[in-house]
């Protein structure tokens, strides 16, 4: 490809992602597609010759786009949002076109240092504790992909500390034992496989009525625990969960993690970038207890996937954890302790300049637009709750502090099942399901960038079109009593 | 944003980028610049207002482009390449504009199916066994982001096989042993230490004079490992290593891996990419005898960084060790076994659209002029080594198959230090350092997609005169006899 196909080509494809973003909204929310049929419409094997960019074009038009769930439209009520803002897609364009690594300071200075003052604007913006910050002597910030590798660098930071680095000679870890709740996300189960930790030791801790941490089990199965030999070493605590934006009492496990000499993540992939509205900081309340922390631009904040923000208020055992320096990767930098190396502070070596995109939100849309959308989903959020609690057939299963509210039939699981199946069958929204104590529901999630009122309104309706008619008479027999 | 600014925006930074390439060659390789010099000309606090494009663009320019070190640049002869392609950039900014998810089949078929399609592409361009292909029954591929990331997938699915799934529960990795010589590249005792296994369990097998490893040494390690009752469970043969480009004998490490029931990984990050050519590819002689194996279409293919293929003849034990299913993530197609979930293939939840960039690439550009570069390219190396051979203050420490040189003047390390420091010194070149056998070498690694004869000769040319003068006589007394 030719310099001038580049220009040609590009600004043809920066037109057609404005044309797709404008056309999204009439699209089926999901792909009605069976597995198999997209990769039917491309070759088995590869092009003997090339076939040209307006061929490409064509293709993107029939074969993927109808292939595609669309996270971008406003009626995407499902799993979480994943905003991709124009300013972030245009970093990712410079990123790529630039084509440089930052897995050292010294492969490319720009690429490290863009991305310290980015993790320490983030702690301005969020007001994150001062120990996270890139200048702390202690601590830093550092972008991931997802909070999956950012659970999964905690956990290693944390095994490191606890056996003193020995875990890297010896790689045992059979006397650890990690908590979190049953409402944790797989990440945390995922992770703790990976780092050794086996399910016989990761203590899903008993919850409340709202699906949060009870500290007091905390602090009992630790105690449990240390009787029998075992050494705690990391408790997560989620704020925001996946499930149904349940909040583990921070300030509380923070306690008994610092008495106990526990590490304690905290994970707000979802609910952290509350904070960037003064009115939800309430959601890192306790943060200053944490000795690690997630939360993810990528969801809520626009800025195109893949992008954690993950922080720790002890570089040095995530240092011990993940640095290696072989010689062909030594650098004066570096040994004199002036410059970062982010290589040691995740799983790959290789890093893109993902800064940029949190650069170039921050320059041209700032934060006004977010916090904005962040109020108005809220509200709406509260709205909708209003709506569910009259109509009698419907209720809601857990409380909805933020964003998402979890709803179910009355009339059970097999209903509530039906309910969002007929929903997404109508092609018109997008609903994820989950189990919350044993009961179906379906998660309503309100995040979407261009998601107004007549959106959330439009799915609302469409539920109560599809939902059963309310049952004559108390729902004795039903399956709800199970 | 606007979409009417998006595409203001777009436009100019396609252009942008057009003017960065085609000014690169002019611009010093590597940044010149101290720690920090780049964070002081950034606000240390968010812009309270967005202060716009204008100034963005500006800031590219003034800030970031004098920070970086140029991995596009044609006299970067450092690490390995990292070549970008137009075709590959505009498919990550497709990717970024779509912004959907490629986690599971159901979040999006397309990202899968487009996927799984390239993945298949690969088998038939490189020429990898059957046995890797998507629709073989017990293996498959999966984009990763880097070697690092497949190298880590490896381990958890060879010490899942290994301890028949036990590990999911108890997290006992105490008797699993590796292997891998010294050469292995730094990914490996990462991931084994991610893993549990800890270098008391890594065996460092030797090499031969071409620092390539000893089957019959590996043989006597697994030999002493099982008389000590201990487990081999994971070997890794490298192809292609970082320090020199050396290549593990891999049929017969292969048959020894077979014969032992160990897990065979082959890191062919640099050089599996020359298979694109059918005369090189030897590179991957004996592959069929693997369990896993991975290449970087990112290093010389021009598949925008990230990028790395990550194939297993060994489907069932990757998704033990890797797979999770929490309700909220249930579907129909994954359950019914008719759609992959490629979340299950790897470390972290959420996927990008990164199969775009081979797809964009092979159907506008095609394989042609990759593969033309790479004859040109290990050409070009043999051309260089006999220049290097024909100066006698030089000499060559390694076997260069390639398109990797290592040398070292004879003076001693030193002297050879002083070489790549005052080579890099001019702002000329770059190259980076590696140690073998103990003593200090230069690596000319001949990678860049714009890197020509003239290039590779005036970088020659610049260590013959940076070079100390010859020694009048033997270089007795000097430390290169040590």
């Amino acid at each position: 490809m030719t310099p001038e196909e580049f220009r040609e080509y590009g600004h043809r494809l920066i037109d057609w992602i404005i044309d797709y973003r404008q056309q999204v909204a009439t699209l089926p929310v999901a792909a009605a597609v069976q597995p198999g049929e997209i990769a039917a419409m491309l070759p088995e094997h590869p092009p003997s010759t090339p076939d040209g960019f307006d061929a490409l074009i064509a293709d993107l038009d029939r074969v993927v786009v109808p292939g595609l769930t669309h996270w971008q439209h406003p009626s995407f009520f499902a799993y979480f949002p994943a905003n991709a803002g124009y300013p972030s897609i245009l970093a990712e364009l410079v990123s790529a076109g630039l084509g440089v690594q930052g897995m050292s300071w010294v492969t490319s200075p720009a690429v490290t240092e863009v991305e310290q003052r980015m993790m320490d604007w983030m702690v301005d913006l969020l007001a994150l504790p001062e120990g996270f910050r890139s200048s702390s002597t202690e601590g830093g910030g550092v972008i991931h992909g997802s909070a999956s590798e950012a659970t999964l660098a905690s956990v290693l930071a944390a095994r490191w500390r606890a056996t003193a680095g020995q875990v890297n000679v010896d790689g045992d870890t059979s006397r650890l034992v990690a908590y979190a709740t049953s409402q944790a996300h797989s990440s945390i189960e995922k992770g703790l496989r990976i780092a050794g930790i086996g399910t016989d030791r990761l203590r899903l801790v008993a919850h409340d009525a709202n699906f949060a941490m009870r500290p007091d089990a905390l602090a009992e199965a630790i105690a449990a625990d240390r009787a029998a030999g075992l050494e705690p070493f990391w408790v997560c605590a989620t704020r925001g969960s996946t499930s149904s934006m349940a909040f583990d009492p921070l300030p509380e496990i923070g306690r008994i993690a610092r008495a106990e000499g526990v590490w304690l993540h905290v994970d707000a992939a979802m609910a952290g970038i509350a904070a960037l509205v003064p009115e939800h900081r309430w959601v890192n309340d306790g943060l200053e207890l944490a000795d690690s922390y997630c939360t993810n631009p990528h969801k809520w904040m626009g800025i195109a996937f893949d992008y954690d923000l993950f922080y720790t208020a002890d570089r040095r055992a995530l240092l011990g954890a993940l640095s290696i320096l072989p010689e062909y990767l030594r650098s004066a930098a570096a040994e004199s302790g002036s410059a970062l190396d982010y290589r040691d502070w995740q799983v790959p070596l290789g890093r893109r300049f993902r800064a940029l995109k949190l650069w170039f939100t921050l320059r041209t849309d700032g934060i006004a637009p977010t916090q904005a959308m962040i109020r108005r989903q809220v509200s709406l959020t509260a709205e909708l709750a209003g709506w569910v609690a009259a109509d009698e057939r419907f209720e809601i299963v857990a409380p909805a502090p933020l964003n998402l509210l979890c709803l179910r039939l009355r009339a059970g699981d097999t209903a509530t099942e039906q309910l969002i199946s007929d929903a997404n069958g109508s092609g018109e929204v997008l609903f994820t399901r989950t189990v919350l104590d044993g009961g179906v529901a379906l998660r309503f999630s309100i995040g979407g960038a261009t998601t107004e009122r007549e959106h959330v309104l439009a799915g609302w309706e469409l539920l109560q079109r599809v939902a059963a008619p309310a049952p004559a008479g108390p729902a004795l027999g039903s399956d709800a009593a199970s």
